[in-house]
Parts: C-alpha cells; structure tokens; sequence
C-alpha cells in the first residue's frame, strides 16, 4: 500500500487485550503510518508501549487528541467510545470502533471486509467493528448465502473469556491455579463484569455472555443475531443464537446449523464455495481427524471451518464448526483490515 | 423397598469411574441387597473398596462369577459386555448394561426409567443403559413430546472428560498443569482412546467424541441420534447433535433447540411442564442470573434445565439448556434407577 499517502493512526485502548493485539499486527502490515498515537484511559496513561523497535508513551484520551488523526481505532469499551468517538470525527478523524455503542445505528456501516466491504464507502465519520462471535459467524456464512441462499441460522457459541478482557483471563489462570491446589474458586468477574452474580469459569461453562434482555437473550446473543442480518443485508433471515462462556483463554468455536434454499446439496458444494471464501481456511478431514479448535486457531488471522455435515434428516440442512481468534480476526485484525480498505480505496 | 426379596447384586468395572459412583450410591440407597459383589478385569482384580464400611475385594469378571447374581451392573467397556452379558445371562442375572454394546438391538429395552419405564418389562435379560448424554436430553424432551409434540431436535453439547474414563480426567489435570508451568502439553488420549491422533484438551475445545462414522457423524453423535429415537418412541423424529468435548470433569451441557407441534406456546408453559417432571430441576431465572452450569450440578442426580427462550422467529421453536452429571444420572444413578424398577415391579 506504498503508493497511499501515510496516515496519522490513533489507537484508544492501547493497553488493552484488543488494543495490544491492533499494535502487534500493525507492526507486521504495511499500513502507509506516518504517526502512531496510542491513547487510554486516564489510569493506564504513561505507560511505554515498543511500536517498530520504538518507544511510545500511552497518553490519556481526550477530546484534542484527535486534531490531526486520520484514522482513530476504538477499543476502550462501549462508554468512551460514545464520549469521545464524536470528538474525534468532528475533527476529522474516521473512527474504526470496536464497541458495541453505534454497530446498530443505521447511519454506521457495520463491516467484515470480506463480506460487505463496499458498505463502508457510506460512513459518515464511523465505521463498526462487529462483535467477535459475529464476525467469525458472518465470514462463513455469506459465501453460502451467495452460492445457495440461506433461510435458517441456529448457533450456539463455545467462547474464549478473552472476550471479556485481560482480566478475565487473569481471572482463569487464578481459578485454574486454585482448582488444582484444591482451594476455594475465587470468582469476581465472569460472567459479566458490574453484574449481580459471579460464578467460576475454570473447569465450568456457564450460559451467560453480558447482560440478560427482557426477552431472556442475552446481549451478545442478541448481538449476533443483530448484526448477522446487517452485515448479510438479510434482515428477514431467521437467526437464533445460544452464547456460551467456556474455559479457554483464546478464540470462539462455534456449532453453526444453517438452512439453505437450494436442493439436492452434498458436502462437497458447501465444501467447495468455503474452499473459495476469502479469509477462510477449510480444515476438513474426518479420516484423518482434521478440524480446527481454539487452540489451533488461535494467533492466525483467517475463520477455520470444518464438521461440515449434511443434516441427516432436511435436506437443506448442514452442520458447521467454526473456529477463529477472538482477538484477531475477531477484534483488531477485522479493524485494522476495515482501515486498510478505507485507505486503500480512498474511502477516508 | 424393605419388602423385597434380597437380591445379589454383581458390579462389572468396579473401579472404573462409573463403577465407582455406582458403589457409592448403592450405599446411599435402599435397594435390598444380600451380597454385592465387585468384578473387574484381571488387571484390577485384588484391589479392594469399602463398601457400608466392609472392606470387599476385587474378582476377575469370568462366567462363573455370575452363578447366583441376580442383577448384573455392567459398566467396564463394549467388549467386556460383549463377551459376559450373554454368560451372566445363561446363569440366570438380569444384566444393566451401560457400554453401546446393546443398545440398540431390537430386543433390549433402552431406558431412562423417568422416560420409558413400561420398556424394562420386556426385556430378555439384557436392559441397555442409555449414553450419557442421550438420557439427560431425552429426561427434559420428554415430558414436551407428551405435553405439546415435538417435530425437531438440533443440540450441541458441551462434554466432560470424566465420559472418556478416569484417565482423560488426569490427562486433563496434567495438561492444565503443564500449560500453567509453560510446559508443552502432552495429549496421549484424548478425543479417542486409541484413535490416530490425539490434541490437548486442557483450555481447548474437541470437536469429536468417540470415533468418526462414515457418514461425517462421530459415533457420540449417532449415538444421541438413534437412542433418542428409540427411548422416545420416536423413529420419524428428525434429531441432529454435535458433541463437543470440553476442559472440565464432570456434568455435560447441552444447547437443545425444538420445534413442538403445538402453536402458540410462550416459555411459562414450557417451564410449568418442565416443573412437574420427574427426575427435572428447572433452575432458569436471567433477572437472578440464575441457570444450570457443570459445576453446580455435579454430585447432583437431577437433570438440571434453564435459559428457556422462545424462538424470536418461529413460533414452535423453543431453545434449552441442559445439564447433568454424566458420571450420575448419566451413568451410575440411571443403572440403579433401572435396577430399582426391575424389583419393585418384579420383573426381574
């Protein structure tokens, strides 16, 4: 992307899970940088993060330091993005966010590249980064939505607990320590952080991914069902979803089954229309025991897919294991590949 | 049942994990026993486990252990029932069998005592006790089949390593120590026992449990299929699974989605039939975060159901919850639940 003029790039959330992970990616892109701001809150400011063998100072966001950014990724959570994502688009910057605080929101084009990239020519200043469950969901999806229509998606997730943040990881290894030494489990955070009730993630699962809905959803199911139908401009598409938080530190896994419209398909068609999918790798091999898990998945930046099966009663019926980094293609990859496209067709 | 004939009782994997848990809820429990009596292969014959505070020794299982036994529990592996049932059945026994070996052959019954008691009856010696995770499903379908029809079960489950035996539990135990050291993880057993390949399972998720048919399915899969439909009477009922194995010991989850027959249903008369089940414990309140987890079930012998939500789609589609102790209900309870009945109907 040499021939782009360089841009100044702020990342808000520097120090967290996601904001570390958009830093370590940006490194190994070449995304045309001419600065690189790294911003926080006010508790994680001075701190030195090494950015291309240099130093940088994590400075406190505020409203003025976004004069002079081209680019601003937010990854600080939901409220900070609603504070301070306005400030920045007012001074000219084009928001990349991370948050849940404007995916919904009909003027903000909501966005994995590879699925419906041309929706992000219409933003108006921002630009939603999809929940993680979503995108990795949506990435296999949409190329057997286009090869054979889709009328049916029921999910339900396996999640890593680095979705809910550095914390929740440190919260884990605690409780995982704890277990072995037949100590009492300690449990502070998961399932939601704020909420009334705590229970253990390691050696557990537990059915609660944020906070309950008045219809007895939870957010983030009704954050996949949601966004699925925007980012596959389906809103009629019957999307269900059963969000669960399980003990593992990284990348979601998830139980797919989808109804498709035409007839008489085999594995093999699915099989070949995923082979083709942009940022998805087949790992497909009951012979040889090939398919992906959280631990194979984790640090690459593509959707694993394999147990494709035909449901053995519909026979518009398949079955699919999707498994992908939370924090990559979920999170900071998915982000900084939003704001290469902005540069590279001249979107900003 | 006091006024009972004593019976002789035969445990076959008297030191597996679930011949463990048989011995001790035979403790616990009043069934009428005059001599309880512990077989195992010849590998662990000699050891010796204290029963009502009598020390018993471990015999080799051969034919001739059965002379005498009126009820053989047998839970020490396909070809040990195999090999033995038929024996313990010449000399006269009533055999419970928890391996696949039986279970669906037309001519023994298959059963979840809550479910399809009536079926013990006509039995030919041989009563097949269901997989693990078949019987805490079918427990909660089954007072739905009967209150409101059922045309369509899809369920991904959420699997302890205890299913796989004592020593995927140490194989557990062993890997998230070493992960916790940053020692490379060491996968000698698991997802399959002799399988060619095996993966970590410690802060993982395994996509196959058991071995791999021809048809895609892994034999786990097929087996929640076909005992579905033969404990529920069900051969037309269109049901589809996924098993995932997971880093935790004991109790599976399920995520049970249904279609029922009847319109117009909201999730209190879901709960209110859920309510009055035998052998089911609602435990499903999202204003009090209150839902099943494996943790909060274990050493429990209820099947345990929340997150009951209605479809936001289909009018007849309900999504559940399900959890029990694998090693209890699952296994062990559900053996001396079917042993029970064989007495107090005197159908032995």
């Amino acid at each position: 992307m040499a021939e782009h003029n360089p841009v100044n790039v702020a990342v808000v959330g520097a120090t967290g899970a996601v904001g570390e992970k958009i830093i370590k990616i940006l490194e190994k892109k070449d995304l045309p940088i001419k600065e690189l701001k790294l911003l926080s809150s006010e508790r994680s400011a001075g701190k030195k993060v090494t950015f291309n063998n240099q130093e940088l100072m994590v400075e406190e966001a505020q409203p003025e330091s976004f004069s002079n950014i081209d680019i601003a990724l937010f990854s600080a959570g939901g409220s900070i993005s609603k504070q301070l994502a306005p400030e920045a688009v007012k001074r000219g910057a084009v928001v990349v966010d991370n948050t849940s605080a404007y995916r919904m929101a009909d003027d903000v084009p909501l966005v994995v590249p590879e699925v419906n990239e041309a929706d992000i020519k219409s933003h108006n200043g921002i630009i939603a980064n999809p929940n993680c469950s979503t995108i990795q969901m949506v990435a296999v999806l949409k190329p057997i939505q286009e090869a054979f229509g889709l009328s049916r998606v029921i999910v339900s997730t396996y999640q890593a607990v680095s979705g809910a943040g550095n914390h929740a990881n440190e919260e884990l290894r605690t409780q995982t320590a704890q277990f072995l030494n037949n100590e009492e489990m300690t449990a502070e955070l998961l399932p939601v952080k704020g909420d009334e009730r705590h229970y253990p993630i390691a050696f557990n699962a537990l059915p609660q991914i944020d906070v309950f809905q008045e219809n007895g959803y939870t957010f983030e199911e009704m954050k996949m069902i949601n966004e699925s139908k925007k980012i596959l401009h389906a809103q009629d598409l019957p999307v269900s979803a059963t969000c669960v938080r399980l003990p593992f530190f990284t990348s979601h896994a998830e139980s797919v089954y989808v109804d498709v419209e035409k007839d008489g398909l085999n594995v093999e068609d699915v099989w070949s229309v995923l082979n083709r999918a942009d940022g998805v790798t087949l790992q497909d091999d009951p012979a040889t025991q090939t398919y992906p898990t959280p631990l194979s998945a984790t640090n690459k930046e593509d959707v694993f897919v394999g147990r494709v099966r035909k449901d053995l009663d519909s026979d518009k019926g398949f079955h699919l294991w999707v498994v992908s980094d939370n924090l990559i293609k979920g999170a900071a990859w998915n982000t900084i590949q939003i704001a290469e496209r902005l540069i590279a067709n001249k979107w900003l």
